[in-house]
Protein backbone atom coordinates (compact mmCIF):
# COMPACT_ATOMS: atom_id res chain seq x y z
CA UNK A 1 0.00 0.00 0.00
CA UNK A 2 1.91 3.02 -1.34
CA UNK A 3 -1.38 5.21 -1.36
CA UNK A 4 -1.29 7.25 2.28
CA UNK A 5 -3.90 6.43 4.46
CA UNK A 6 -6.93 9.73 4.78
CA UNK A 7 -6.58 11.44 7.64
CA UNK A 8 -10.38 11.28 8.14
CA UNK A 9 -12.07 12.81 11.17
CA UNK A 10 -9.02 13.34 13.14
CA UNK A 11 -8.70 17.06 14.53
CA UNK A 12 -10.61 17.91 17.80
CA UNK A 13 -12.52 20.49 18.18
CA UNK A 14 -15.86 21.25 19.64
CA UNK A 15 -18.83 22.02 17.02
CA UNK A 16 -21.24 24.96 17.21
CA UNK A 17 -23.54 24.42 19.80
CA UNK A 18 -22.21 20.94 20.75
CA UNK A 19 -20.49 21.15 24.67
CA UNK A 20 -18.02 18.58 24.25
CA UNK A 21 -15.26 17.69 21.42
CA UNK A 22 -15.85 16.01 18.60
CA UNK A 23 -13.58 14.46 15.91
CA UNK A 24 -13.51 16.47 12.59
CA UNK A 25 -12.10 15.78 9.62
CA UNK A 26 -9.48 18.37 8.30
CA UNK A 27 -9.82 17.37 4.48
CA UNK A 28 -13.31 17.93 4.07
CA UNK A 29 -14.40 19.22 7.61
CA UNK A 30 -17.15 16.28 8.32
CA UNK A 31 -18.26 16.31 12.20
CA UNK A 32 -17.52 12.60 13.00
CA UNK A 33 -20.13 11.94 16.50
CA UNK A 34 -17.90 9.36 18.02
CA UNK A 35 -20.29 6.28 19.46
CA UNK A 36 -19.69 3.76 22.06
CA UNK A 37 -19.36 0.59 20.42
CA UNK A 38 -21.21 -2.66 21.52
CA UNK A 39 -19.85 -6.15 21.36
CA UNK A 40 -22.01 -9.19 21.80
CA UNK A 41 -21.37 -12.29 22.07
CA UNK A 42 -22.50 -15.85 24.06
CA UNK A 43 -20.99 -18.62 26.24
CA UNK A 44 -22.17 -20.83 23.74
CA UNK A 45 -22.78 -24.80 25.64
CA UNK A 46 -22.99 -28.32 24.13
CA UNK A 47 -23.73 -30.78 26.59
CA UNK A 48 -22.07 -28.60 29.34
CA UNK A 49 -18.77 -27.78 26.82
CA UNK A 50 -18.35 -24.11 26.71
CA UNK A 51 -17.24 -23.47 23.16
CA UNK A 52 -13.95 -21.15 22.87
CA UNK A 53 -12.14 -19.72 19.62
CA UNK A 54 -8.49 -19.31 19.70
CA UNK A 55 -7.90 -15.32 17.64
CA UNK A 56 -6.24 -15.85 14.42
CA UNK A 57 -6.25 -11.92 14.27
CA UNK A 58 -5.04 -9.02 16.76
CA UNK A 59 -5.22 -8.04 19.56
CA UNK A 60 -4.46 -10.89 21.24
CA UNK A 61 -3.80 -13.25 18.35
CA UNK A 62 -3.24 -16.97 19.65
CA UNK A 63 -4.95 -16.36 22.67
CA UNK A 64 -8.62 -18.34 23.33
CA UNK A 65 -12.53 -16.09 23.45
CA UNK A 66 -15.84 -16.31 23.39
CA UNK A 67 -17.55 -16.13 19.95
CA UNK A 68 -18.05 -12.46 19.99
CA UNK A 69 -18.04 -9.26 17.95
CA UNK A 70 -19.20 -5.93 17.06
CA UNK A 71 -22.67 -5.87 16.61
CA UNK A 72 -23.84 -4.24 12.92
CA UNK A 73 -26.29 -1.70 12.12
CA UNK A 74 -29.79 -2.99 11.58
CA UNK A 75 -28.83 -5.58 13.59
CA UNK A 76 -30.48 -6.81 16.68
CA UNK A 77 -28.65 -7.88 20.13
CA UNK A 78 -29.62 -11.65 19.76
CA UNK A 79 -28.90 -11.72 16.20
CA UNK A 80 -25.45 -10.41 16.44
CA UNK A 81 -24.32 -12.92 19.20
CA UNK A 82 -25.77 -15.98 16.55
CA UNK A 83 -23.83 -14.21 13.80
CA UNK A 84 -20.81 -14.03 15.48
CA UNK A 85 -20.65 -17.40 16.46
CA UNK A 86 -21.12 -18.46 12.67
CA UNK A 87 -18.90 -16.40 11.92
CA UNK A 88 -16.09 -17.02 14.19
CA UNK A 89 -17.05 -20.77 15.03
CA UNK A 90 -19.05 -22.17 12.53
CA UNK A 91 -21.62 -22.83 15.20
CA UNK A 92 -25.14 -22.58 15.28
CA UNK A 93 -26.76 -21.25 18.11
CA UNK A 94 -29.99 -20.59 19.82
CA UNK A 95 -29.82 -17.72 22.50
CA UNK A 96 -31.39 -18.01 26.20
CA UNK A 97 -30.51 -15.47 28.68
CA UNK A 98 -28.79 -12.25 28.98
CA UNK A 99 -25.93 -13.63 31.05
CA UNK A 100 -23.75 -10.03 31.95
CA UNK A 101 -23.48 -6.17 30.52
CA UNK A 102 -19.72 -4.90 30.64
CA UNK A 103 -18.33 -2.20 30.53
CA UNK A 104 -15.20 -1.17 29.26
CA UNK A 105 -14.99 2.46 29.05
CA UNK A 106 -11.18 3.23 28.17
CA UNK A 107 -12.34 1.82 24.64
CA UNK A 108 -15.72 2.75 25.03
CA UNK A 109 -17.35 -0.73 24.66
CA UNK A 110 -20.26 -2.04 26.15
CA UNK A 111 -20.42 -5.75 25.71
CA UNK A 112 -23.77 -7.69 25.97
CA UNK A 113 -22.81 -11.73 26.47
CA UNK A 114 -25.33 -14.10 26.45
CA UNK A 115 -26.29 -17.74 27.17
CA UNK A 116 -26.88 -19.71 24.51
CA UNK A 117 -26.87 -23.40 23.53
CA UNK A 118 -25.46 -24.93 20.19
CA UNK A 119 -27.97 -26.75 18.17
CA UNK A 120 -25.21 -28.96 17.17
CA UNK A 121 -21.47 -29.94 18.09
CA UNK A 122 -20.19 -29.50 14.76
CA UNK A 123 -17.98 -26.55 14.50
CA UNK A 124 -15.21 -25.22 12.83
CA UNK A 125 -12.70 -22.40 12.74
CA UNK A 126 -14.18 -19.39 10.93
CA UNK A 127 -11.88 -16.86 9.08
CA UNK A 128 -10.71 -14.89 12.29
CA UNK A 129 -9.88 -17.79 14.65
CA UNK A 130 -7.26 -19.83 14.55
CA UNK A 131 -8.49 -23.28 15.74
CA UNK A 132 -12.16 -23.51 17.77
CA UNK A 133 -13.02 -26.07 20.50
CA UNK A 134 -15.39 -27.37 23.08
CA UNK A 135 -13.70 -27.32 26.50
CA UNK A 136 -14.67 -29.08 30.07
CA UNK A 137 -14.99 -26.40 32.85
CA UNK A 138 -11.26 -28.02 34.10
CA UNK A 139 -9.80 -27.94 30.60
CA UNK A 140 -10.09 -24.30 29.79
CA UNK A 141 -6.99 -22.66 29.04
CA UNK A 142 -7.26 -20.35 31.90
CA UNK A 143 -3.45 -19.08 31.17
CA UNK A 144 -4.20 -18.23 27.08
CA UNK A 145 -7.50 -16.44 27.73
CA UNK A 146 -7.90 -13.37 25.30
CA UNK A 147 -9.32 -10.36 27.54
CA UNK A 148 -10.59 -9.64 31.59
CA UNK A 149 -14.00 -9.80 30.48
CA UNK A 150 -13.67 -13.35 29.09
CA UNK A 151 -12.46 -14.57 32.71
CA UNK A 152 -15.73 -12.90 33.65
CA UNK A 153 -18.23 -14.42 31.44
CA UNK A 154 -16.98 -17.70 32.50
CA UNK A 155 -17.34 -16.82 36.16
CA UNK A 156 -20.79 -14.92 35.87
CA UNK A 157 -21.45 -18.26 33.91
CA UNK A 158 -20.40 -20.88 36.42
CA UNK A 159 -22.43 -18.57 39.30
CA UNK A 160 -25.27 -18.59 37.15
CA UNK A 161 -25.77 -22.29 35.24
CA UNK A 162 -28.32 -23.48 37.27
CA UNK A 163 -30.38 -20.81 37.19
CA UNK A 164 -33.22 -20.27 34.44
CA UNK A 165 -33.78 -16.44 35.31
CA UNK A 166 -31.49 -14.05 36.97
CA UNK A 167 -30.47 -10.00 36.84
CA UNK A 168 -27.21 -9.92 34.61
CA UNK A 169 -24.10 -9.32 36.06
CA UNK A 170 -21.57 -6.79 35.94
CA UNK A 171 -18.07 -5.79 35.75
CA UNK A 172 -16.85 -7.55 39.12
CA UNK A 173 -15.86 -4.47 41.48
CA UNK A 174 -13.48 -2.11 40.79
CA UNK A 175 -12.37 -3.89 37.47
CA UNK A 176 -12.65 -1.76 34.20
CA UNK A 177 -11.55 -4.31 31.83
CA UNK A 178 -7.78 -3.14 31.31
CA UNK A 179 -5.11 -5.11 31.59
CA UNK B 1 -24.84 29.25 7.20
CA UNK B 2 -23.90 29.90 4.19
CA UNK B 3 -21.35 27.47 3.91
CA UNK B 4 -22.52 24.22 2.35
CA UNK B 5 -21.90 21.14 4.72
CA UNK B 6 -19.11 19.30 3.94
CA UNK B 7 -20.51 15.85 2.51
CA UNK B 8 -18.34 13.33 5.08
CA UNK B 9 -18.34 9.63 4.64
CA UNK B 10 -21.92 9.06 2.53
CA UNK B 11 -20.78 6.82 -0.73
CA UNK B 12 -21.34 3.20 0.01
CA UNK B 13 -18.88 0.86 -1.30
CA UNK B 14 -17.19 -2.41 -0.06
CA UNK B 15 -13.59 -1.38 1.17
CA UNK B 16 -11.07 -3.61 0.23
CA UNK B 17 -10.81 -7.00 2.90
CA UNK B 18 -14.05 -6.63 4.21
CA UNK B 19 -17.71 -8.29 3.32
CA UNK B 20 -20.55 -5.32 3.79
CA UNK B 21 -20.92 -1.79 2.47
CA UNK B 22 -19.36 0.98 4.51
CA UNK B 23 -19.45 4.78 4.12
CA UNK B 24 -16.79 6.68 2.10
CA UNK B 25 -16.53 9.63 2.38
CA UNK B 26 -15.66 10.88 -1.57
CA UNK B 27 -13.84 13.96 -0.54
CA UNK B 28 -11.13 12.41 1.41
CA UNK B 29 -11.49 8.51 0.95
CA UNK B 30 -12.37 7.77 5.14
CA UNK B 31 -14.18 4.65 5.69
CA UNK B 32 -16.45 4.98 8.11
CA UNK B 33 -17.75 1.98 10.24
CA UNK B 34 -20.76 2.82 11.41
CA UNK B 35 -22.07 1.64 14.82
CA UNK B 36 -25.62 0.82 16.46
CA UNK B 37 -25.74 3.34 18.81
CA UNK B 38 -26.56 3.11 22.66
CA UNK B 39 -29.30 4.96 24.13
CA UNK B 40 -29.19 5.00 28.08
CA UNK B 41 -31.93 6.22 30.50
CA UNK B 42 -34.24 4.98 33.35
CA UNK B 43 -37.67 4.78 34.78
CA UNK B 44 -36.77 7.74 37.62
CA UNK B 45 -38.61 7.14 40.80
CA UNK B 46 -39.65 9.70 43.52
CA UNK B 47 -42.11 7.98 46.20
CA UNK B 48 -43.65 5.63 43.29
CA UNK B 49 -44.07 8.90 40.68
CA UNK B 50 -42.37 8.84 37.90
CA UNK B 51 -39.76 11.27 36.04
CA UNK B 52 -41.28 12.39 32.68
CA UNK B 53 -39.87 15.30 30.31
CA UNK B 54 -41.57 16.62 27.51
CA UNK B 55 -38.98 17.10 24.77
CA UNK B 56 -38.11 20.25 23.50
CA UNK B 57 -36.28 18.51 20.55
CA UNK B 58 -37.42 17.09 17.11
CA UNK B 59 -38.11 13.93 17.15
CA UNK B 60 -41.14 13.92 18.45
CA UNK B 61 -40.91 17.77 20.28
CA UNK B 62 -43.86 18.20 22.74
CA UNK B 63 -44.21 14.52 23.54
CA UNK B 64 -43.15 13.10 26.97
CA UNK B 65 -40.29 10.50 27.55
CA UNK B 66 -38.06 9.29 29.86
CA UNK B 67 -34.87 10.58 30.35
CA UNK B 68 -32.60 8.92 28.47
CA UNK B 69 -29.95 9.80 25.31
CA UNK B 70 -26.98 8.81 23.79
CA UNK B 71 -24.22 7.04 25.63
CA UNK B 72 -20.84 9.13 25.18
CA UNK B 73 -17.64 7.86 24.52
CA UNK B 74 -15.60 6.58 27.62
CA UNK B 75 -18.95 6.35 30.05
CA UNK B 76 -20.39 3.40 31.39
CA UNK B 77 -24.11 2.76 31.01
CA UNK B 78 -24.67 3.66 34.49
CA UNK B 79 -23.22 6.74 34.31
CA UNK B 80 -24.92 7.65 30.85
CA UNK B 81 -28.39 6.95 32.42
CA UNK B 82 -27.52 9.35 35.86
CA UNK B 83 -25.91 12.02 33.19
CA UNK B 84 -29.04 12.28 30.76
CA UNK B 85 -31.38 12.63 34.25
CA UNK B 86 -29.17 15.47 34.89
CA UNK B 87 -29.20 16.68 31.52
CA UNK B 88 -32.76 16.30 30.45
CA UNK B 89 -34.48 17.11 34.38
CA UNK B 90 -32.14 18.18 36.23
CA UNK B 91 -32.83 15.30 38.22
CA UNK B 92 -29.90 13.69 40.75
CA UNK B 93 -30.72 9.70 40.50
CA UNK B 94 -28.93 6.79 41.67
CA UNK B 95 -29.68 3.58 39.36
CA UNK B 96 -30.99 0.31 41.10
CA UNK B 97 -31.26 -2.39 38.30
CA UNK B 98 -30.99 -3.32 34.97
CA UNK B 99 -35.24 -2.96 33.49
CA UNK B 100 -34.44 -3.59 29.95
CA UNK B 101 -32.67 -4.16 26.92
CA UNK B 102 -34.82 -3.00 23.52
CA UNK B 103 -33.42 -3.61 20.19
CA UNK B 104 -34.80 -1.16 17.32
CA UNK B 105 -32.72 -2.02 14.45
CA UNK B 106 -34.39 -0.30 11.82
CA UNK B 107 -32.63 2.99 13.47
CA UNK B 108 -29.69 0.91 14.54
CA UNK B 109 -30.23 1.52 18.71
CA UNK B 110 -29.73 -0.60 21.25
CA UNK B 111 -31.48 0.69 24.31
CA UNK B 112 -30.10 0.03 27.97
CA UNK B 113 -33.28 1.22 30.56
CA UNK B 114 -32.60 1.20 34.17
CA UNK B 115 -35.06 1.31 37.21
CA UNK B 116 -33.30 4.55 39.31
CA UNK B 117 -34.44 6.24 41.95
CA UNK B 118 -34.03 10.46 42.34
CA UNK B 119 -32.07 11.32 45.68
CA UNK B 120 -33.80 14.58 45.53
CA UNK B 121 -37.63 15.49 44.39
CA UNK B 122 -35.70 18.88 42.58
CA UNK B 123 -36.35 18.83 38.85
CA UNK B 124 -36.44 21.34 36.52
CA UNK B 125 -35.96 21.28 32.53
CA UNK B 126 -32.68 21.50 30.94
CA UNK B 127 -32.19 23.10 27.64
CA UNK B 128 -33.87 19.66 25.65
CA UNK B 129 -36.94 19.48 27.52
CA UNK B 130 -39.91 21.93 27.74
CA UNK B 131 -41.36 20.70 31.32
CA UNK B 132 -40.79 17.96 33.29
CA UNK B 133 -42.72 16.05 36.41
CA UNK B 134 -42.95 13.90 38.51
CA UNK B 135 -46.08 11.65 37.27
CA UNK B 136 -48.69 9.19 39.63
CA UNK B 137 -49.37 5.80 37.37
CA UNK B 138 -53.00 6.89 36.27
CA UNK B 139 -51.52 10.92 35.37
CA UNK B 140 -48.78 9.65 32.79
CA UNK B 141 -49.73 11.55 29.72
CA UNK B 142 -50.55 7.93 27.65
CA UNK B 143 -51.64 10.08 24.69
CA UNK B 144 -48.75 12.01 24.63
CA UNK B 145 -45.75 9.80 25.10
CA UNK B 146 -42.66 10.44 22.23
CA UNK B 147 -42.03 6.74 21.32
CA UNK B 148 -43.10 2.78 21.69
CA UNK B 149 -40.07 2.10 23.53
CA UNK B 150 -41.07 4.52 26.79
CA UNK B 151 -44.63 2.90 26.37
CA UNK B 152 -42.71 -0.38 26.64
CA UNK B 153 -40.52 0.69 29.56
CA UNK B 154 -43.53 2.24 31.73
CA UNK B 155 -45.21 -1.19 31.53
CA UNK B 156 -42.70 -3.27 32.13
CA UNK B 157 -41.28 -1.26 35.39
CA UNK B 158 -45.62 -1.80 36.15
CA UNK B 159 -44.78 -5.60 35.96
CA UNK B 160 -41.46 -5.35 37.90
CA UNK B 161 -42.08 -3.07 40.35
CA UNK B 162 -42.40 -4.96 43.35
CA UNK B 163 -39.25 -7.08 42.17
CA UNK B 164 -35.66 -6.78 43.74
CA UNK B 165 -34.07 -8.77 40.91
CA UNK B 166 -35.27 -10.06 37.67
CA UNK B 167 -33.86 -10.40 34.09
CA UNK B 168 -34.40 -7.64 31.84
CA UNK B 169 -37.34 -7.12 29.78
CA UNK B 170 -37.11 -7.28 25.86
CA UNK B 171 -39.18 -5.62 23.21
CA UNK B 172 -42.77 -7.11 23.54
CA UNK B 173 -43.23 -10.16 21.00
CA UNK B 174 -43.17 -8.99 17.36
CA UNK B 175 -42.49 -5.23 18.38
CA UNK B 176 -39.44 -3.47 16.53
CA UNK B 177 -40.26 -0.19 17.70
CA UNK B 178 -41.61 1.38 14.79
CA UNK B 179 -44.71 3.94 14.76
Amino acid sequence: MSEPLPAGPSIRRIPDGDDRERLVCPDCGYVSYENPKIVVGSVALWDGLILLCRRAIPPRDGFWTLPAGYLETGESTEAGAVREAWEEARARIEIETLLAVYNIPRISQVQLIYRSKLTSSEIAPGPESREVGLFRWDDIPWDDIAFPSVHWALGHHAETREAAEFPPRVNPPGETGDF
